[in-house]
C-alpha cells in the first residue's frame, strides 16, 4: 500500500500522534479527578466502562463508515482472509507427502506477504520478494557451501567465514537499500539480507542447507500462487483505475476552488479570522481551500500509484500493453500548475490589502465569466478523462478565451479605476473620476456602497499605524483580524513612516490589488492552454475513443445486475474515496 | 526509512523505471544491430564486457559518490553488518544452554526488522513490532487451548475452529489495517497477522504451543536488545536532527529562489522556451525553480520525520522532553505560505504577458531593496533556527517592511506609468507621459531599450493573432516560444476578436503586469510577518537560547579531534543530503 492514502493519512496523524502521545506519556487532563482522588471508586469505574462502551460503539460506527465510503477496504481484507483459510487447509495435510504440512507455514507467511491492497502493489512486491529470496538462497548456498570446504582448514574457519559473510552481505544489500537509484527495490534487498541471514543461520545448525530447500521454495510459490490468484481473481483493485480516479477528482477540486473563490471574491465575503491552519499550509476543513490544496498535495500519492500501475497487466478499460499511465500524471501536473494561479487567486482574498468592493463590481460580469468558462473547461476536461474520450471538434477553450480577452479589454478601457490619480507627481487626470460611485454600475441598493470608500481605504498592508478596535468590526477595515494582530507586533515604528501621504499609498494599493486578481485569474487561463495540450498528448497516446458525435443523446452506460447492486451498495460516489 | 528522502526519490524513479522495463519488456534500441543478425559474434561479445565494465566502474564511482555526500549511509551499513555479526555468533553457541543456538534465528530476523535508519524509525517500528508479536503471540495461545478443548466434541472442531479463526483475525487485522486513523500503527498490525498465522501453523504441527514460546520471546528480546544498542550507541541518526536540517534548508532556498527571480525579472532575463516540466510542475533542475519547489514538496517528507522524532528520546541539543517537533514543521508550513508567493512571482517570468523592460527600470531599486532585504530576513531566520536563537531586540521586520513601503509610495506616485491611457473612455491625462523613456531613468546605452515599445505590445497573452516568426527572436517578443506554440493551436479564430484596439490592449496588459509582480512581492513580504510569529512560537516553546549580545564576535564552535576529522571526512554541507 505504502503511501497510496498519503494526504488522507497525514491528516489523520495529526489527530491520532496527540492521542498516542497521550497514551505513551500518560497525560489524561480529563480525569485529573480520578488521580486527585487516588484511589479506585465504584463511580469512576462506572464512568470508565461508560467511557469504554461509548469508545466501542463510536469504533463500530467509525469502521461502518469507513466500510460504506470505501467497500473496496472490506473486500479486500475479506480476501486476504480467505486466501489465509484457503492455505492453512495444508496444517491439515497428512498423505501422500507430509512434509507439506511441516512446512505449510512458508506458505502461510508467503500469502501475508504477498498479498497488497492493489494488484499492481502486489506484483511489484512479489517480484521483489521473489527475486530477493531466490538470489539471497543462491549465495547463502554458495557460501555454506565454501565454508564447508573450509572447514578442512580449521573448525574456525568455517565460523569466520560465516559471520564475516554475514557482516559484508548485511551491509552491502543495506548500502544498496539507501542507494538513490535503487530505493524502488528497497524491499527486495531487505527481504535479501533476511533469508541470506536465515538460511546462514538455520542452515549451519541442521547442516541441511539443501534438504528442506526445494520443498520451501515451492511452498512458497504455491502460498504466491493462491495469493495472486485470490487477489487478481476476486474483484482486483486496481492502482491504475485509483490513479485515473485521482486525476478526475482533482480536475473537479480545482473546478470548485475557483468558481468558489470569484465567487467570494465578488461578494466581497472575506475571513474574519484567517485560519492558523491555512497560513501554515496545514490541512483545514475550508472548501475554498481543501480544493485547490488536495490538486496541490496529490503529488506524492500520483507517483505511488503510478509506481504500481505499470505493474499492472491491461485489465478492463486500459485495455493496451504499456499503458501511458505516466501521461496521467503529467495532466494531473499540468493541472497543478493552473491550480497555484487559483491558490494566487485565494492569495488576494487572504490578503491585507482588498480592492474596494465598487471597483470590483464594476468587473464583476467580466470576471464571473472566465470564472465560469474555466470552471466548465476544468470540468469538461475531468470529464473527459473520466469517459476516456478525446476532444470534439470544437475548441473548448473558445469560450474561457473569449471571457478573458473581454476582461482584458474591460481593464484596459477602465483601468483609470485601478489607479489612484491623487498622488501621481505629473498632476491630475482631466476628468474628475475619482468618484468612482458615478461610473461603476453599483445601484443605490448596494449593501456594500456604505463601506465604498473610506473602509477601504484602511484595508492595506499593515505596516504598524494604529487603527481604532472599532472599525475592525467593518466588513473591510479589519478583514484579517487574526492575521493582523499577529504582524502588528512586527511593524514599524509609526514615527519612521512618511505620514503625510499614508493614506492615500494604501488607497492605491488597495485599488491596485485589483489589477492582480484580474491579471492572475488571466494568467490562470494562459495556463488552461498547456493542460489541454496535456490532455491531448495524453488523449493521443492512450487512444482514447472520439467524442460521441453532436447532438447525440448520451446514454447512460449500461449496469448489469452487479453494477445495480454495486450502485446500491455504494451510496457515495467512489472517487470521494480517496481524498476523502 | 519509509519516505525519508520522498522527493529525491521521485526524481530518480523516472530515471529508473524506464530502464527497468527495458529490462522487463527486453526493449534494447541500441543493440538492435545485434538481435538483427541473429547470432553471437565475437565482437559483439566483446561490447558487451565492455559495457557490463564500464557499468560496473559507474556503479561504484556513484556508489563513492553517495558515500561521500552522505557518510551516514556507510555507517549505517556498517552498523547493521557489525550487529548481525555480532548476533550471529549465537548460530555457534554450545553450552549451556543448546537450545539457544537452535532458535538463534529469531534473534537474528529480528536484528534486520528492528534496525532502522534514524533512532525515531527504530523505535517507533519496534515497538509496533513488540506489540504485534506479543498481542498476537497472547491470543493465538488463547486460540489454541480453545481449539484443543473443542476436540473432545469432533476432531473436525479442532480444525474449523482454526482455519475460521485465522480468516477472522486475518480479515480484521487487515481492515484495522486500512482504518484511517489507525494508518501509523500498520505495520504492527501486518506483523500481528504474521505472527498470528504462524504459532497457529507451526504450533498446531507440532502441538507444543507453549513449549518454544518462551526460548522464542527471549531470542527476539534479545535480538532487539543487541540492535537497539548498536543503533543507539554507535553514531545514532536523528529523524529530529533531519527534520531541523531540513527546516533551515528550505528557508536558504526560498530566499535562494527569491533573489534569483528578482534578479531575473529586473535584468529581463527570460526562458527562450519554457521547459515542459515546469509547466507540468515535474522536478527540473533550475535554480530559481528548484529552490521553492523544494519547500514547496517537503510536506510528506516533513511529516514523516516528524513521526519518527517524536519517538526519540532528549538527545544532543534536543534536551527536553516531549521536544516540540511539530512546532519546526509549522514554520516549515509558514514558510511554505511564503514560498507560494515566491512561486507566483516566478509565475510572471513564465507569463506570456510581460513588462516593458523600461518600466522595470522605473522600479528596479526598490524592487532590489525588497527583494535582499526578504532574502535576508529568510535567511537571517533560517540561521536562527540552524543555531537555536531567539530574535534580537531589533525587529527582525524592519527593513524589509521599510523596503515594502518604499516599493508601494513609489508605485502609487508612478501609477500613471502602470498603466496605458492610449483606451480610456473618460479622454486622457493631461500630461503626454506615454514616452516613459523620459520618466525613466534608463540612459541610452541601455541594451534593452531597443525592443522597448513595439516588442513589448506584443508580448502578451497569445489569443491567437497571427505573429511574423521573425518577431520571435527579440527578446521579448516571443519570450515562450514553446509555450506560445503549444497555446497557439486551443486560441481564437481571429475574425471574433476586436481587431481595432487589439495592441493597446496587450500593451496596456503588458504594463499592468508589472503591478501584479510588485502587489505579488509586497504580499510576499506580509506572509513574513506570519513566518515571523510562527518562528517566536517555536523558539518559545523548544526554549531557544537567548542571542548573543550586539558587537559580540560570535566565535565558531569549537570542534575536538573528531569533529575536525568528521569535517575532513566529510566535504560537503550535510544539509545537502536531504535535498541533494
Amino acid at each position: 500500500m505504502g503511501n497510496k492514502h498519503g494526504s488522507l493519512e497525514n491528516m489523520e496523524r495529526e489527530r491520532l500522534i496527540p492521542s498516542s502521545l497521550e497514551q505513551t506519556y500518560g497525560v489524561h487532563e480529563d480525569d485529573g479527578e480520578v488521580k486527585a482522588c487516588g484511589c479506585f471508586c465504584l463511580g469512576s469505574i462506572r464512568k470508565k466502562f461508560k467511557g469504554l462502551w461509548s469508545n466501542l460503539r463510536a469504533v463500530v460506527v467509525n469502521s461502518w463508515e469507513v466500510g460504506r465510503s470505501d467497500p473496496r477496504k472490506v473486500v479486500f481484507s475479506a480476501k486476504l482472509g480467505l486466501a489465509l483459510a484457503l492455505i492453512s487447509f495444508l496444517i491439515f495435510w497428512k498423505e501422500p507427502l507430509p512434509d507439506i504440512s511441516e512446512h505449510s507455514v512458508w506458505a502461510i507467511l508467503t500469502v501475508v506477504v504477498v498479498f497488497e491492497f492493489s494488484i499492481g502493489a502486489t506484483f511489484s512486491k512479489g517480484l521483489n520478494r521473489g527475486l530477493g529470496t531466490l538470489s539471497a538462497g543462491g549465495l547463502a548456498l554458495a557460501m555454506a557451501e565454501f565454508a564447508h570446504f573450509c572447514e578442512r582448514f580449521g573448525a574456525a574457519w568455517d565460523e569466520a567465514i560465516i559471520i564475516i559473510s554475514i557482516f559484508t552481505v548485511g551491509s552491502l544489500a543495506t548500502f544498496a537499500k539507501l542507494y538513490p537509484t535503487l530505493k524502488a527495490y528497497e524491499y527486495g534487498f531487505r527481504v535479501f539480507t533476511l533469508t541470506y541471514c536465515y538460511i546462514m543461520a538455520s542452515g549451519y545448525r541442521t547442516n541441511e542447507f539443501m534438504g528442506t530447500a526445494v520443498d520451501r521454495f515451492l511452498l512458497i510459490a504455491l502460498g504466491a500462487g493462491v495469493g495472486l490468484l485470490v487477489n487478481v481473481g476476486i474483484y482486483p483493485i486496481w492502482a491504475g483505475e485509483d490513479l485515473h480516479n485521482l486525476v478526475v477528482k482533482n480536475f473537479f477540486n480545482v473546478a470548485n476552488s475557483l468558481e468558489g473563490i470569484i465567487n467570494q471574491y465578488l461578494n466581497c465575503v472575506e475571513y474574519k479570522r484567517i485560519p492558523s491552519k491555512i497560513l501554515n499550509y496545514q490541512a483545514y476543513d475550508d472548501r475554498l481551500y481543501t480544493g485547490y490544496r488536495s490538486a496541490v498535495e496529490s503529488t506524492s500519492q500520483e507517483d505511488t500509484l503510478m509506481g504500481f500501475a505499470i505493474w499492472e497487466p491491461p485489465h478492463g478499460r486500459y485495455k493496451m500493453y504499456k499503458y501511458p499511465w505516466r501521461n496521467f500524471v503529467k495532466v494531473s501536473g499540468a493541472l497543478r500548475h493552473c491550480s497555484f494561479m487559483v491558490m494566487a487567486l485565494h492569495g488576494c482574498i487572504l490578503s491585507e490589502i482588498q480592492a474596494p468592493a465598487d471597483r470590483r463590481r464594476v468587473f464583476q460580469d467580466e470576471l464571473q465569466r472566465v470564472s465560469t468558462a474555466g470552471a466548465k473547461v476544468l470540468r469538461e476536461l475531468g470529464n473527459k478523462v473520466k469517459k476516456m474520450e478525446k476532444l470534439g471538434s470544437l475548441n473548448i477553450l473558445d469560450e474561457v478565451l473569449k471571457a478573458a480577452e473581454d476582461l482584458q479589454t474591460k481593464v484596459d478601457r477602465k483601468s483609470y479605476l485601478l489607479v489612484d490619480a491623487n498622488s501621481w507627481e505629473i498632476g491630475k487626470p482631466p476628468i474628475e473620476f475619482q468618484d468612482i460611485q458615478d461610473i461603476s454600475k453599483t445601484d443605490d441598493n448596494d449593501p456594500f456602497k456604505y463601506h465604498g470608500y473610506h473602509s477601504f481605504s484602511e484595508a492595506r498592508l499593515d505596516l504598524g499605524t494604529s487603527r481604532s478596535p472599532e472599525t475592525t468590526n467593518l466588513p473591510f477595515a479589519g478583514t484579517n483580524g487574526f492575521h493582523k494582530s499577529l504582524t502588528r507586533e512586527f511593524s514599524f515604528k509609526p514615527e519612521r513612516m512618511v505620514i503625510q501621504d499614508e493614506g492615500d499609498t494604501y488607497k492605491s494599493a488597495s485599488v491596485l490589488s485589483l489589477v492582480t486578481f484580474t491579471s492572475l485569474l488571466i494568467e490562470f487561463v494562459a495556463r488552461l492552454g498547456n493542460l489541454v495540450v496535456a490532455f491531448e498528448e495524453l488523449s493521443e497516446t492512450a487512444k482514447f475513443k472520439a467524442p460521441p458525435a453532436e447532438g447525440r443523446v448520451e446514454e447512460e452506460e449500461v449496469f448489469g445486475f452487479w453494477g445495480r447492486f454495486w450502485r446500491f451498495v455504494k451510496p457515495r460516489d467512489r472517487n470521494d474515496n480517496l481524498l476523502a
